[in-house]
């Protein structure tokens, strides 16, 4: 039973990242998620709460996932670019995630408390990593982290405009991942 | 009869650009619009047809005010960085509907000849001045453009966890501004 209940969870999970990647919390049709994950919607309302707690929920555990397999490395930005870039390339959906939470209206009043902790500790680690003069410190902190976290995401989410431009082939990857690791090298750079 | 005209066509304009910024294609409703802009419905689907088509024309339009408004020069990029910065802060609006139309799916069928176009003239112009040596080349034109555009927007469009951190004041926005530039000045600079 209680395998059974985990492996309905994981559906559902699943079935959500999807909608709302697609379509936002706005857009995001519970009945359409219980569809997908051939589940009972009451049962997606009592394991997860509300349309909005869902969405939190999903966030909250991708940002941690996202923490746990690109490893931050104040010292190290250009490598971690590096891997944010080839994350976001395998996993569109996450950037996704993310860009509806930054727009969507109603997000302003919600704060989700995993993508706040990692912004606070991280910028704490720039500053520290500038203090100590192995980050050039030009650029202040916060502001240089949410640079380096912005180019990695440039493609993930682009207009159709951008991403038809030169495709999604091999090479065009390969010379967008290399232009965001330069851009971050450039932006820890000693002072030019 | 005609100065009438202009006027409900541009109340109807205004009304979708604040619709379409909020909402979204999806989300967006032309009762909402026709309501605002003090119109009858009918009326805004004989100007513009479609709501597809006036998301179309509202996105085109803008984004030739901007290309009007924010000059660009392939030889000074860390300036045109600053005042596309200067633009979205002023119109965070016109980067949310740049947002939409990347993040929503049916987006991905309606590449919107202005931006194509635009794209393009700037990235022959960032190439041309990289062969002639005023830029440098270690990072692709069309990607030195597609970063130098993504970074005027990082705060435009913004998490609320990140844009909540210490404000949007008179402040904040000068250390940004600041980042934005010394950004794209690094980016440019001959290689380290």
């Amino acid at each position: 039973m209680a395998r059974d209940s985990e492996d309905t969870k994981r559906r559902i999970f699943d079935a959500a990242t999807v909608e709302f990647a697609d379509r936002g919390v706005a857009g995001a049709r519970i009945d359409r998620i219980a569809a997908t994950a051939r589940a009972n919607k009451q049962l997606i309302y009592a394991y997860f709460g509300s349309k909005r707690e869902l969405f939190e929920e999903v966030v909250s555990t991708h940002v941690c996932r996202y923490v746990e397999e690109v490893p931050f490395d104040a010292d190290r930005l250009p490598e971690y670019a590096g891997a944010a870039f080839d994350y976001f390339t395998k996993h569109p959906e996450i950037a996704h995630l993310g860009s509806w939470h930054a727009l969507e209206p109603e997000e302003a009043e919600h704060r989700i408390p995993a993508i706040e902790q990692a912004i606070r500790t991280r910028t704490r680690l720039v500053a520290r990593a500038q203090r100590a003069g192995r980050v050039d410190g030009s650029i202040a902190a916060e502001e240089l982290l949410a640079l380096v976290n912005t180019f990695a995401r440039t493609w993930a989410v682009a207009t159709p405009e951008r991403s038809l431009l030169r495709g999604s082939g091999a090479r065009s990857i390969a010379r967008r991942r290399a232009a965001v690791v330069e851009a971050a090298r450039r932006l820890v750079a000693p002072k030019l």
